[in-house]
């Protein structure tokens, strides 16, 4: 294709110190050296309420629903980094895909935000398992809603060693992984969306 | 033991017309004729912002955090119907997962109100597949904070069609299945805490 | 790319009478129908004893896993029905992909028969749910091994009465959605091979 | 109860150095502590062909299939130390419970070998994430045919460099651990039978 390929990043936590915050950025630098345009975002930046229903037939999507959703539409492929909590994804990154599953109006085509996108995701986590039972609940999820999602993914164990000051991960060989992830998120998108 | 088996039961999800409200009810009716003590509430009127680490940090726990936890310990076991959004459980039971297993002061055993309790689990969906691939992921959050999950579970699947106006299963051979998980569940604790 | 997409076609089944092994022939001709050159093979062909890390040690791969893995190499992507046993994949079909991610040389690279294949997965099953806890588990086997997995995905309920005595699905809604996954497998390798 | 629990204990991998041979041993010697009558069957002792549909229509179940559920029948509960392969089970260990819950006789109560009994699983592995992924797997499957599985779990990694000479977890911390698993199972099972 002519165009770029288009990134939507986001971390699934919302604390400002999360570790998953630190591990996206490095992923998103893999998708830029690619020739990517990506937009990360802080989904502290889109509160949302706990979804409910009754909100939801009352008062539509909230207006913050509505703006992830638009970004989804914008972007081809998602680079998600997904904290562990209690073995799944977080009940906030669970909480947004609840609401931006659901239909901006009568008329969109249901999960039009995800279907045919493509996903790489990835984990970091202060246990010894880094995440990888969240990445297989997300993983899980994402397909079932017809989102692709690249094979490749990866743990980062001990995180609260894992970074320097400044945010980077200390291990060059990690470092090399998580970047080469946003790369072949790039690179995967370029292909299916060119022909 | 002498006293009851005391049991909490809630659906995860917080609208009204939730058809898993209805579906708990079936069971509680089980647990109490197995001699149970039941608490049924709903989730509802314990309102939870979605869990924020820096929320916790600078505030503790929330009050209804505090309040489930409350009920929590004072219960042998849960009985849970669990509505599926996006072959996962919902968003609001997570995040309720969530704040919970947060220590509610720095001498809480951790996961001490879940540790060595008992749990029923039960869906249902208005899909075909009855909300299934939800309970796989419920099953193992709560197996993963050692709660015990009794085997025997229902699913009830095109749920739109399946309860009378009365919010009872129409069909008497499911509503015996999940009286029977209730049931089985106060069965359960009671040899569980007797000895 | 100037040659077709080549896709290896099999059932996880390997009685005679296997509804999967019907299910997979729709989908063999939505592939075909898309252009690729597909390779359809029935596992029983190919026996080979349980896996015994002994039996490796001693003798090497069997020649029916190194003739599997040779298939493997030699095709873009594969097509895969598989029945539910127990909840999950069929020990027969564990079995081939726990012998066929064996290196067959040392030099061999580990799992390259499988890095950067693209599958889709669909199931028939006699049981109301139509293996779908199956797929989840086959999902999550292929893309740990590096192949990419479509997120379209078809379950057969009710087998024993889906199909007629020429081992069509009757249901033609149902027939066009496996037709489809065979078609959208085809295309997605095309786009993957090319550039 | 008057008698002790009996508990059946085995590894899913069939080669002789197996490190998940060397783990059940300090399982098995908890549960004795615990007052547990303790069989440790080597599957390599029961070899099984690959499942087909059409041998156990036209020969009924093998010798050892039958040897395999008689030795279930005569026991309350299991201890598994399943290695991973895969990110799944052994295609060994699923390929023997396919057999074991097909019904010897018509007249057998369907997975009867399985229902209401008592299951508590461990894994070694030579990776760093222990066999985590494969235990998901085995307690999922395990559920879904009415076995209660233990909360409590055990994951050994790097398991070649965990085991002394005489097949001993070096670190005692673990030893301890998976020794108190099979300690748990004894008592759990000695509740559950009593009353």
């Amino acid at each position: 294709m002519n165009r770029k390929p288009k990134i939507l990043a986001f971390a699934g936590s919302i604390r400002e110190g999360s570790y998953n915050k630190k591990l996206i950025q490095a992923a998103v630098n893999g998708a830029k050296k690619a020739g990517a345009e990506v937009t990360l975002i802080d989904i502290k930046d889109y509160p949302l309420p706990v979804y409910d229903g009754d909100i939801e037939e009352q008062q539509g999507l909230p207006e913050n629903a509505m703006k992830l959703k638009k970004l989804m539409w914008e972007h081809d492929g998602f680079l998600i980094a997904s904290p562990e909590y209690n073995s799944s994804i977080s009940g906030a990154l669970k909480n947004l895909i609840d609401w931006t599953t659901r239909q901006a109006t009568k008329d969109e085509v249901y999960l039009s935000c995800y279907i045919d996108k493509v996903a790489a995701i990835m984990s970091a986590s202060p246990g010894g398992l880094g995440g990888i039972r969240g990445l297989v609940h997300l993983r899980s999820i994402l397909e079932n809603i017809y989102t692709l999602v690249l094979p490749t993914q990866k743990t980062i164990s001990n995180a609260q060693e894992a970074f320097d000051s400044e945010g980077n991960l200390k291990n060059e060989t990690h470092a090399k992984e998580v970047e080469n992830i946003g790369n072949k998120l790039a690179i995967m998108i370029d292909k299916l969306k060119s022909s």
